[in-house]
Order: C-alpha cells, then structure tokens, then sequence
C-alpha cells in the first residue's frame, strides 16, 4: 500500500500561465511514453517477477513513477491555472478546454485518451525487462523534445530533473536484467517463464 | 509523492489457483469501472478542485484507490499462479494466457486495455463529483456482480472489504458536493470553473 | 420506433461561416460529453432498469437527446458550410478537412473517434441513474465551456437552449433515483439487480 | 426532430433465455457492422449531401436503423433477462456480466466498446453512398452468420427481417449513387465535393 | 513473401521542408482511409476470397499499396527532415513532435494511431468487394482533399500519381465484384460464404 | 518498393481445421506483439534513423515481417478453413465468427483490432532501436505460450521457425545498437535526434 506525503519530489514553481506549453507536456503525463503509463508498468510487472530483488526494483521505480506524475501534473496545472480566454484561443487549447476547463485530463498531447495498449506485461521476466529499458529511453526522448520546445526556465528544471531520473531507471533496469540473466539456465536462455517453466 | 509500505491495505490469502475468477475480476484492476480508473480519476481532478478540503478528499480516496488495485492485483496473481496449461484451457484463459503469460495486464474483462476514455476531469467541481459518484457506485456494482459470480471464500472476503469502501467513498463524495454547494454563490450554480469564473 | 419530423427542437440560423467555432463545438456531437452518447447512454440503459416510470424517463431523454445530436450537427454543419481553403487554414482545421471535407464526424474536438467507452450500462438502477446525474452535468459543464469561447449571437443562442434542457434533465433523473430509493428494501440498499436479485 | 413511438418496427418475442446467443448478437448492436453505426453513419453524412433527394434517403434509413437498433437491443434483452448463474456460466458470459449485469451495452462481440472509427463520413457524395452500400452488405452478412449460428426460431424471424431490410436498404443507396453521377460534370466526376467545388 | 527494391514506385523529390503540410498528408499514411489500413485490409482479405482470380487482385493491390505507403512516408519525411524548432512552432506540430521528434508514425492527422477498426475483413467475397471499392472512394476523396490544400509542385506531382492508382483500383475491384457475382447461383446472391455455404 | 513471389517463406501445411487453437494464434497477426506490428514498427523507424547501415537493417527485418505476417495468416486460415458451425461451438469461436466469419482480421485475441498505439516511433536512434529490442523479446514470449498452448505438429513447426528468427533480429537489433553507440559523442550519449541535434 502507498501513503501520500504532502510535497513533491522536486519543487516545480512556475511563475506564468503558458497553455502552449502544457499543451504537448501533457503528453508526460498520459501519453505513450508518460510517467501514467510508467507506474502502471512497473507497478504491473512486479506480482509475476519470479526474482523477488528485481520485483523489488520494479516496485520502487514504479512508486517513484507515482511521484513523476505528480510533478508533470503540478506543472500541466500550474501552465494553465489562472489563464484566460484570450491566452487559451492564443494557444490554440479550445479542443482541450472545451471537455477539461483547466483540469488535468491523463492523455496524449493530441488528445487520445491514455491507453495501457501503450505498454506490455508479458508476466516473462526477460521481455518485461527489455520493455521496461525500451520504456525509459522513450520517456528520455520525449523529455529531450520537451526541451527542445520549452522556454521557460522554471519548466525547464524539473523537466531536467526528471529526465536524470529516467536514465538512473535505465540503469536500474539493465543491472535488473544482468540478475534474471545470470539465474537463467543455459537452455532457457530465452524460455523463461515464472509460472510454466 | 507517495511512499510504499510493504503491505497489503486488507489482506489477501487465496490457496487454490482459479484462473476462471481471475478472468473476471481482472476487470476491477484496467476495467470501466476498475481501481485504476478511480485512482486516476481522483487523482487527476484534485488539482483543479477550487476547495481545498475537497481536493484533500479526492487525495485521500485516490491515495486508497492505489492500495485497492494492490489488493486486486494480488488477487488476480493469486489466482493464476502456478496454474497449469490445462488449468487455462479449462478455464478458457488462452487468449490471456498468450500475451500476458500469468503477468496481470491493466484490461478489462474482455481484453480491451484500459483506457482513460471511462472517465472525466472536466475541471468543474460540481461536475466532477457527480462523476465521482456515479464511479463508486458503477465500483460497488461490479464487487456486487464478482460476489454473485465467485464462489471461494477466499476471494469473497477481500472483495467485501473493497465493495465496503466503495460505500465509504460515496459518502465522502456526498458530503463533498455539500461543501462545494454550500459555497455557491446562487446565480453560479452550475457555471462554478476555478479557473475561470 | 422513431419517426423523424423535419424540424429541429429548437432553431439553428448561423449567417457566418466560423470552422474555428466548428473544431470544438464538435465535441458536443461525439465527444465524450456529448449528445451521441447521451442518447445512447440512456436508450441502452431503459431495457434492464426495473421501475417502468424510470424507463419512460430514460426513453423520454434519449429521444430528446437525438433531437439534440441534430441539432449540434446542424450547428456545426452551418458553421463549415461553404468555408473556403483559406478560413480552414486560418482556423487549423486541415486535419479534419483532409477525412471529412466539410461532412460532420461525430468525434471529439481533439479527432478521436466516438467511443461507447465513455460510457456505462451497468444493468443497476442505482448506478445507472448516478452515471446519468454525472453524464448531465458533464455536458452542462461543456455548454458553459463553449459559451466562454463562441462570439456569435447565432451560436450561442441554441447552445444556452441545450444548457438548459440539460439542468432540466439532471432534475428528472434526481426524481428518478429517488423513485428507486424510495422502492429498495433497506438490507438491499446497493445491491439492486433488476434480474439477478 | 424525432418522436418516439412505443411499438417495435417489428415483433421480437423471445420465450427462453440464451445468452449463448445473446453474447454474438449484440454485435449488430455496438459491432463493427452493427445498427448503432449503420443510424450514426447515415444521420451524420446526410447534412453535407448535396442533392436533396438522396439526403432524404440518408435521413429515412438512418431513421430506420434507430427502430433497428431498438430491435437488436430487445433481442438481446430477451435473451438475457432473468437469467441464472449457473445460465451466464455454461454461456461463458461472466466478462459481459460482471460490467453490465443484464444491460444492453453497445459493444463489439468480443467486449470492445462501439467506436466510430469504424465508419466514415468523408464530406463526397459518391465516397459517402459507396461506403453506405458496403456497409449494408456488411449488416447482411452479420445476420447471415447470426442465423447460421442461431437455433431459435423466435430468434431467427425478427433477424430474417432486418437481413431482409438491409438488402433493400443497399438498392436504395445503389439508386441514390445513380442520382448523383448523373448530376456529375464528366470533368468532376471523382472530385465531387459539395462545399468546396 | 515479399521482397524489398530499393526505389520507389514512383518518385518523390520534395526540396523544402514544410511540417504544415506534413500534419496532415500523415492521414494517408495511418489515418481512416490510409495506405497502411488499404494495404493490411486487401493482404488479409486474399485468404479466404473464394475465386482465385479476385484473391489474386486483392494481392496485386495491397502489394501495390505497400508501395504507396512508402511513398506517403516519404513525402512525410522530406517534408519534416531538417525542420527547425521554429518551424514547427510556426506549423503547430508540438504534439507531434513532442512523442515523435520527425519519425514517421502511423497515424490520422488528429494524433490517433493507426486502428486496424477503420476496416473489415467480413469472410465475405461481395461484402469484401464492396468495402473494398469505398475503400477506394474515400482515398481518392482524401487525396482530393490533400490538393485542396497543398501548394507545393513536388508535393502535388506524387499525391496526383496515388490519386490515379485508387481510380485504377476501383475499377480493378468493380471487375472482381462481376467476377464473382457471374460466379452465383441466383438463389444464393447475398449468402455466398466461401466455406460455410 | 515490395514485390510479391508467390511463396511462403517457410511452408505451413495444417491438415486438420482447429478453431481453438487459430483464435489465440492470431494474436502473433494483429495483437500487441504480433507480426504486424512490428513489421509497421520497423518500416516506420526506418526514414529517420541516421545511420544507413542500421537503416538497413530495419528495412530488412521489416521486410522479412511482412512475410512473417503472411505465414501467421495462413496458419490461421489454415486452421479455420472448412471448420463447420458445430467446430465453431465446440471453440466458443462465435463472436469472432459473426464479423468475420472465416476471414483473418487483425487482431488481439481478445477481438480488439490492431492498434499502432501498440508501438513507437519516436525519431531517435537510441529508443527506437531499444524499442526494438522489446519487440523481438514480446514476440519470443508470444511464440513461446503459442507452443505451450498448441499439440499440432503441422502448427508447431512453422511457429518454431518465427520463434527462431525473432531471436535473429533480436541479435541484429543488438548489433545496430551497437553501432549507433560507436558513433555517439561522449557528451550527446542519450540525446541523439538525427534531425535536430
């Protein structure tokens, strides 16, 4: 079980409303590569990790994904709190508005709802493994782009921050799958299977 | 940001493999009415909530959802570990079983993955609790629907206590949407907007 | 049966061609607020609701709301009317001209296709009538929304005409939950099941 | 407008339960070539028809298919209503029930949610009356799997008669494509676009 | 199987990047009436087409649209390779950008991905057919669309070449659709199913 | 561009209808780790990877998918081909049966049509290629439960073969990682975009 602490796990203070801005940074949020889709990953893979140290890992970075969406959530809300009609049809966020208003609705930055066909649960230690390393770098990419496209100096800082975090994940990963690999039987190299084999 | 204690909020003890309840109770884990939904559904809105006391609600309950699809997920794994080939064939399960071996993907009952398209942030208060409301109520239904359809013990105990919060956070949101209407101001009945009016 | 009469509930005369008033107006069409789903929420739920007063109300909202899919349709359908290349491109509405030319898609303001995931038909009275308290409000909420962002008199004169009807049905499904309550043995307070209990 | 008339377009009177075959007829309801999509498909295409006279058959038909829809719903209905357990169990029905009880949900057969994707409205005459004719020989051979499946006459009657309607639904879009290629300039015959040409 | 020659069918030499264009050309890469959905829907329905000779139609074509989906990929490509952050600030690409940098990504012009639900495979040589010739009809109105809209010669130059390849398409399949309706015993018309009846 | 030849490129030879076992096999078709997926996937990568010779190889796999996707549909036909309405029971095959009787949609094995939601393209070296890597493990997994599932030689066999090569790309997929690494400068390590760094 999860308790909440009330702070985030990196302050996020963002001065100006920029709608432009939160529009495409949502995508971290609900989108293909967001921290939704992240937790619910991890969080998912864990129960069927037949090795309990890389369960453990799973679950921390699955809960960490929980903070991360937090933080993308505070900074979605804080671009657009307060905003008005004018900075709303400047931005060119009526599609949003019009079923949102100012809320935070979980999907891509062109308005897909957030799917779990986004990811995979294979329940096999080595797939989940390499989904979950393919998954960190896709989140890194995005956050690069998100960079790319920011302007403001108080978005850009915990964008960075949570970027570092995704390839500490990476790395978390790959020393995760070295373990499963060196368990693995010779002729289940790529067999293995927590529950059949 | 949220901290992980190694425990489950009710517990969860199945001692028989039943992949035929698994493949049902599946859909209060990604389903249309499910924990995730719910725990998304809160979490998201909390921070367009113009009233702090009311966002703390939809903290807590959206915190609590987290454990509940903990709980589902447990039970879900439960049932399906160890479960032989045969078990699954008799159990009808193979559509499952060849994507997600006995992994707990975020689906509906069907299969559909779970989609954020279930629910609403619409960023209006009064909106989002009537749509809080009816989520615990469609909740408590399905727990209705898996208690008609399950037979283990086991299984039932856990889903009492789940189908017994679902009642509690109804109430919760009731008074809720008191304490919002409480604060309208007569002519903005329904137009309340944090952000905007 | 349904039987068409060639007039609209309620009169749409838009002199101006505005495909930028179009792109999110749609959503009302089939958005995940919108009329489509409203009426289909409720024609589908009448069949299984127990009390036969109840049914006659869903029937009676479902038919209206059919009315009202027809009338946003013709809404949007006289703001696209006779659009040049050169007001599409001012309004960005290229991706849905390049499917739709100036036809009227029943899809969210973002493009994404009508989805019956949007909504539930739980088979449970109680929970059926929560989902539709919720459903009137959502697209209430999205009525104000429009009415914020649209200028032309032409428009938001029938918009505040579906606002309304909308607050009026909220009353009628209140009134139709509590004829249900007000029927329920007290030990099955949550658990009414038209065919099951 | 619409008004509804309490009879169906014709008699479904089902004497015993069978959700065996209730869980594949409801994809004439929600399914891919079902009659929710079929009434959607016509209504919405019908505003952007240029001649009047096809408009119209678009209208009557996709009026037509409300009644249909309201038929496939209570084919269904019957089917299902006051079924047992041990009933949904033998019909492998738990996934449908355990979300919608006895409800009407408009779905695929296999549980995905009716989409709108799997129709177009393209804003062209001749692509629109095209996509309509596929879409009655679409419906007709739903049916036609539906009776090869299904063994009870008070099922196979009403489903002979909405077959039977789908065929002449298909001549009259086969004449409404006559009427506009012979209103079609020899120069403009694929470029027909009512609102742009 | 196929095999890959390193030319395509016909050539693309766009000398200025242009992501405007780019957003919404992609529909007929992965959108409702695109190359990927006309080439898996022809390739999946050769299988079970009763009459070689159409089976071997449905073949020539959906290999052909294999090469046509490289040729709007490129056009994709040269449109978006070397863009500048400027430029797709200018062209509102963010939200494309923000998941996809300047990949190419199946998908409708609104952001939603490719869904194989966009078309049927029906089991059905003339429900096939018929799918199959407004299959056609709505890519050559797509295209019509994309001309309405573009400016640029090299960009012009390739669309007009696919445009008349969906023409030649057409009429390919409205032979086949004689083809096998001579084929018919008259009693069976509508019910031919190649291996049920 | 493609070009056909008239061959599979491993033969498939099933002697025996089986429903049962088609209705998961498909899932290697259009489901979440199937055939086509991945051969869109790679196809899609292909323009904006960098590097030509890694480029290549993507072009290769991709090319040699859509010949896997060929063999996965005829093993799938193969197996329906025939099958009486009785077999189609026995199989609890009805609710694919009524939409597509025995043609080969593209498919999860839950019934949801493909969805390129499913993969990335993501326009960066790095991630696509560990996307990559995730995909060819996903589809070794999905082999692996098709062969703990089925007990047909004739079906076994030709499933072995795509298992074998999945393991092959898995391996080129590695090399090219490999090579895009030797080519990265120390300080750009994770944020390669070949367009705009």
């Amino acid at each position: 079980m999860w308790t909440y602490e009330k702070k985030l796990q990196y302050p996020v203070k963002i001065k100006r409303p920029n709608p432009a801005l939160a529009k495409f940074i949502i995508s971290q949020y609900g989108g293909p590569h967001g921290e939704i889709g992240a937790s619910l990953r991890y969080l998912s893979q864990r129960t069927s990790m037949p090795n309990r140290q890389v369960a453990g890992i799973l679950n921390d970075i699955g809960t960490e994904e929980l903070s991360h969406l937090e933080m993308v959530q505070t900074i979605v809300h804080q671009l657009t709190k307060g905003m008005t009609i004018e900075q709303i049809k400047e931005a060119g966020m009526e599609a949003y508005f019009v079923d949102h208003t100012a809320g935070v609705f979980p999907q891509f930055a062109s308005g897909m709802p957030f799917t779990a066909a986004t990811f995979s649960v294979s329940g096999d230690a080595i797939a989940d493994l390499q989904e979950d390393l393919a998954a960190e770098q896709k989140a890194r990419l995005t956050y690069d782009n998100i960079l790319r496209l920011a302007d403001d100096p108080d978005v850009i800082d915990p964008i960075r921050f949570l970027r570092a975090r995704e390839i500490v994940h990476f790395q978390r990963f790959g020393e995760g799958l070295r373990i499963i690999q060196d368990e693995l039987d010779k002729k289940n190299f790529y067999a293995i299977n927590p529950s059949f084999d």
